[in-house]
């Protein structure tokens, strides 16, 4: 009988009990936006505490923040030499709003055939609890070959205000050889996924100014440039008839997409028939000469995020605006520099502006892309996941951005495995939020088989 | 001593009676856009019908309409065969947003050296008062030569949505010779003015709709149109580089302006110089080969009144907006004919929308433009306002429409005589709306001259 088949038998046996656990934790409305919530979220982090303490941690702390608690613990391997894995979770969760849309309370975890259904039940409760109850398996039948240390945060949902600094200033108590970060989800419930690659993000804020004030269109119009006319003209300026970034000098620093990057894109298994059905748009649209899995994962885009002149209330109000104000962020690939690219959006923009108003451009944010298909540990996940479902992983770059992972990098200097058994469907953010409880199955099996995998090397 | 000297002499005695009047009106915040002021409203409507008692109206009645009601009086002039003059008011006013804005509550009238702050001050309830002032200065002091109508509105800064259906179902109530409108305001202090042009209005609402909800640009960039782009895109294309409209036939019915209208457009004392300092643009801007006022009182327009998409709240979210949309007007010039010039507009947006979005555009309001260079009464009043100033009348073809001018032609069959004692930079529908006092006294003295002068005629 080999030692690996024990958490797994273990898990298996216990998997009500594992389940309840889950949905004890789904039952605690910690909604980190809500002041209101305060108490919840304490009681979320109480509620960890104890799953860490019922599963054997050698050291348990947590560190007040300014808003919402930060649980640390670390559980040692009993070979001094091992190797350490720092997992991060958050057990924080969205809003709920609209209620009325959702089937069951999101906050009474509700079965309905395969899926768990409550607020947080992908995102990321259920991926917090599969790391547990695999850890709990493993704890309850063998010895562990890694050192285990925990970091979960009640702020990831707000943005996460407080982690930076927290990171910072506890660079030993954090060390580790590799992170464990299973936020990430999986394409489709046939396919284990690995997020390699994340896009970076610059962040910003153009406002014109045409009059000193509202100016009534019937006096005035004709005689003085509309803000909301010029930035719409600016705006309409920032891309070529063909889907790209007509800004001079926004590629200049985007690397060609490999061959063997192409088909890796290639394999995952999201159509355009499906991001047609997830968001309701009439046809997709996007630069040209890529396909649209390439264009999210691998190609810098800009999107107007926001609008604002004027009048927008009911009805009408025959207004030349004072102003226009718009809310642009550009979705950044490895080796660009947020810096640069602001830097080239901004002189394209002056160099637009008319002499019959003023320009303001304000930078909100920047982070640069994040490549990670050399993080420690890969390939020992990446058995675990194929083997777990009997394919071959899907190794993905994917459109959005997990600030957590560059901020590991750059206080630890550990690229992050990011995973998930979460799907895209999940509704995450969305009411009638769920985990696919099968694969929530497989998950745990997963992971158990990546930590017990590290015995063999000892 | 002439019988003209007592109501101007009594008006002088009893000046500041009539302030105090005027801010007691002002103090009402008769905000008609807004459902929670109705009782304002009729708050406004009382305090009119207070004041037509005071002055000795001989009929007062209060007709309820869907939203706010309209009041109707008459004063009847001692002599059975005297002319009708019928004057024409409106006692709601524009919202006050931004308050912030404001340097002293909107609702508290408040004097600053020779002005009166307040939300109304200027539009219209301060000419509204100069008319009421002027007539009841006549009623302590004379006999008044004309018999005088009074219908006053509560709907004017919503459209007037209530009265051409109540101007057509009482054309004997309202049977005039004359007609008063004192809601269209002077060139300068200095320079008495009757406007005889008027631009007419079309208002519509653009609306693009891309993905189903807001989405995630990370997860999404790069696949789908953004709704806020795509309208800032379609708005773009409605201008030429040379300032004019570039929609297909909108021009089409614009009647050539004569060497007479250039002359007479020219005479106006404003200077591009009063324009940049009332407007506080940093240049003017407008259709190329005209001159500013010609293009203010003569040449169609086209402006953004409004602009809104996704988040325009503090900070930054990375969405990619589920619509956009667009309050849009156009000024329209005599022989426009407003429902084929939305028509142009229309199809040439619908020409314009990509298959990635859908379009729904929705017009508010088309009235035509008016010419009444021979509006009965015109003389008398031209008379009154230059012995008053001292100075000859402005004829002037102004930006604005006033679509009450065209019904009253339309159902009574009398053009308007418009004028009023409201200034360019009086911010009216801004924050810090203001009169300037020693012009709205002239103003009520030019009343007193106007209705008195018609003693010479019986």
């Amino acid at each position: 009988m080999q030692p690996i088949s024990h958490p797994l038998q273990f898990f298996q046996a216990h998997f009500d009990k594992y389940l309840s656990k889950y949905q004890d934790f789904l039952r605690i409305p910690s909604v980190s936006t809500d002041p209101d919530h305060k108490a919840d979220l304490q009681h979320a982090c109480d509620f960890l505490v104890d799953q860490l303490k019922s599963l054997g941690a050698d050291y348990i702390e947590v560190f007040p923040t300014p808003m919402h608690p930060i649980v640390f613990a670390e559980k040692r391997a009993s070979k001094p030499d091992a190797p350490t894995l720092l997992i991060y979770g958050h057990y924080d969760v969205q809003p709920v709003a609209p209620l009325d849309e959702w089937k069951s309370p999101p906050f009474e975890p509700t079965l309905e055939g395969d899926y768990l259904i409550a607020r947080g039940a992908s995102d990321m409760k259920g991926q917090v609890m599969a790391v547990l109850s695999a850890i709990d398996s493993i704890a309850q039948t063998n010895d562990q070959p890694l050192n285990l240390k925990f970091l979960f945060e009640g702020e990831e949902e707000i943005g996460s205000p407080s982690l930076e600094t927290f990171i910072a200033s506890h660079r030993d108590l954090l060390a580790c050889d590799m992170v464990l970060n299973p936020d990430a989800g999986m394409v489709g419930p046939d396919s284990p996924t690995i997020v390699y690659g994340l896009r970076g993000l610059v962040y910003f804020e153009v406002r014109i100014d045409g009059p000193k004030a509202d100016l009534h269109s019937g006096l005035f119009g004709g005689v003085v440039a509309n803000p909301a006319i010029v930035l719409s003209e600016i705006i309409a300026n920032l891309h070529a008839p063909d889907g790209s970034v007509a800004i001079p000098g926004f590629y200049n620093q985007v690397l060609p997409l490999t061959p063997e990057e192409k088909a890796r894109i290639a394999a995952n298994p999201i159509r355009e028939s499906d991001l047609l059905a997830i968001t309701g748009a009439p046809a997709l649209y996007g630069e040209a000469g890529f396909t649209p899995m390439e264009r999210i994962g691998a190609r810098p885009t800009l999107d107007v995020n926001g609008l604002y002149s004027g009048f927008i209330g009911e009805g009408s109000k025959t207004i030349i605006p004072a102003y226009a104000n718009a809310k642009i962020s550009c979705r950044l690939v490895p080796n660009q520099d947020p810096d640069q690219v602001y830097d080239a959006i901004r002189t394209h923009i002056e160099s637009r502006v008319p002499p019959t108003v003023r320009l303001t451009i304000v930078k909100h944010s920047g982070a640069p892309a994040y490549l990670a298909d050399d993080a420690p540990g890969l390939q020992h996940l990446a058995s675990a996941l194929s083997e777990t479902w009997g394919k071959p992983v899907i190794f993905k770059r994917e459109g959005g951005s997990i600030p957590v992972a560059i901020t590991m990098q750059n206080y630890l200097g550990v690229k992050s495995l990011l995973t998930g058994f979460g799907l895209p469907d999940d509704h995450i953010h969305s009411p009638n939020e769920h985990q696919h409880l099968p694969t929530w199955k497989k998950g745990v099996q997963a992971l158990i088989r990546f930590i017990t995998g590290f015995e063999h090397e000892s």
